[in-house]
């Protein structure tokens, strides 16, 4: 995690609040989200998509590959997005899955809400993970994905990678906010890796 | 769990035998079965098959039903069997499930092999869990299915409950070896209880 | 849960308010708080308190026994409480565990965050958890103890009971939101019933 | 994992026969325990022992450190062993924690059998894990100690090291059978990598 990336995430801040008010027109103000992001930890889920054989067996990762308009610098991530109020943890993860890949990837939602793993992300870079908007906690999953992925615009791409390929140096150094580590904890989980 | 109940499951132990029969024929005899039984616990897996919605939601669970030939009891029991030598775990639930509920079941073998639940059977009525033919230890899995579910022969019926009918007094008594247990913790796990 | 039980805890809302206060002086104003509560998902960490034999093996449970000032009406609950803005979890559920067991209670906090089971509250009767106060995402524990259990004033008492006693009708009928659900799934996932 | 690791583990074998005996003299001659292994997979418990602060955060990682009476080289490893018939897991990763740490190490075993990490060992290069004695699955978990550890004489040392230096090449290029893979999987879970 460099500086650099701290002072990178606008669109994607932007991004979050189209999407929201997609859902609730109005409903929060960019001043509401402000000052309830500087007071209390914000509530994430994040999924990471993989393809699987039929016995359950990963045998492909996927990342989401954007470019930030201002620099031109290419980031990868995790499918993540906050939970809103009153919306219940598996219809969160199903709608960002949704936003991210696109109507027809057919996502398999976890039929327990326990998490493969829990990522802490806090505005300061002492931490295992750094998220310079706010604090958050993110509750994470692996999710196969049967479908045909259709990335929104604003995610370049989605690359299918082997597990091993995701993990490389190359790879895991365009992870933003320390998800490298995150990465190898739920491939680990998976016993891909 | 009676005593009557430990008395009772020659036909379950035929049936495994016949499944390993067909895959490895002559194998293991009865003989040498019974003598790594005595020595070792048996590793199994057990799976309670679910219906879900887009959302992994719970909205049934399937629960296999079948008359004893000799006393005509009828006992409840998940999809459950051995783990044999060589194979790998996610391979032995698929098979247990293809075996159980039929070639057309789809079911989503989850992507760890770290279990919702572990039951440790043994041959005395003392623990939480019995069998009376071994020392057995179950990782335990919630798998949804989507296709249509075909038990064999000896599995007189898969019935499909909610997941309140599925833990009701009258239910959870047909259950053998204590596994009504098993049942509500891998309920609880899935949010569904 | 009944719908008296959502007009009554007005002293848990001034008990915890209190513990913010005595952690950060003034950080939040009621307001500020009601604010956020409206705004986001409240996250929270809960613990169930238990006794253990030297090879971790469940012997009691703890639960808090609280009468409510205007009504008189007795609750049982775990250990619960917000997790604040900037504070890891782990530090939240032992600074609550502290609070509400004492300081020579020493509780093994796990060294995992990944929890035993997620409780989602929501300030209206549909779901398996009811917060009248706030929608809440709880990441719950199974906390040992070894030391002795002082709670502090407003928690009259703390009760150690056989996991089959907690879980009794009697018993379960005292816990608020759901927890008899909670609860159920925590003594599980420990083997406890 | 090179094929040289495969051929050296006669002393881990012997000592393991010995504990056997330790506890149930004559019980499985070398024959019995050989024919049990060749026909069904082999249970196993594992434990990576940390030193933790007040809050549960790994500071240590305790690995044992054994030298090969025939070749002289290094090797390290978790705490490991078979379950025996007729065993709980938890008394089983008591008795293999007391016997690879001592008497006075004070191991917190976990109060959930549901473990960190399942690892499945083939007598065969194939997969994750190897073990060329056998198939072995093991349940793996993290385990805090408090107290001294004195590891039994043929385990020559056992070194505590931060979670970086644990993970480090030079010391995971001296796990065997694929355990620097475990050893990942279960700090990732304990979040100390």
């Amino acid at each position: 995690m460099t500086m650099e990336a701290f002072g990178e995430e606008s669109d994607d801040e932007r991004r979050w609040e189209e999407s929201v008010e997609d859902l609730v027109p109005g409903w929060l103000s960019e001043e509401e989200l402000a000052g309830a992001r500087a007071r209390v930890p914000m509530l994430y889920v994040e999924a990471l998509p993989v393809r699987v054989d039929a016995n359950g067996r990963v045998s492909q990762v996927g990342l989401l590959l954007r470019g930030s308009p201002t620099t031109g610098r290419m980031t990868r991530s995790l499918v993540s997005g906050r939970v809103l109020h009153g919306e219940e943890l598996r219809d969160a993860l199903m709608r960002h899955l949704e936003k991210d890949l696109g109507a027809t990837a057919f996502p398999v939602v976890p039929t327990s809400m326990v998490p493969a793993a829990v990522a802490e992300y806090f505005p300061w870079p002492t931490g295992r993970f750094q998220d310079w908007r706010q604090h958050a906690v993110a509750l994470a999953f692996v999710v196969p994905v049967s479908g045909e992925c259709q990335p929104r615009q604003d995610a370049l791409e989605l690359s299918w990678l082997t597990p091993e390929e995701a993990v490389s140096e190359e790879i895991t150094a365009e992870l933003e906010g320390g998800r490298a580590s995150l990465l190898r904890q739920l491939l680990h989980h998976a016993d891909a890796i």
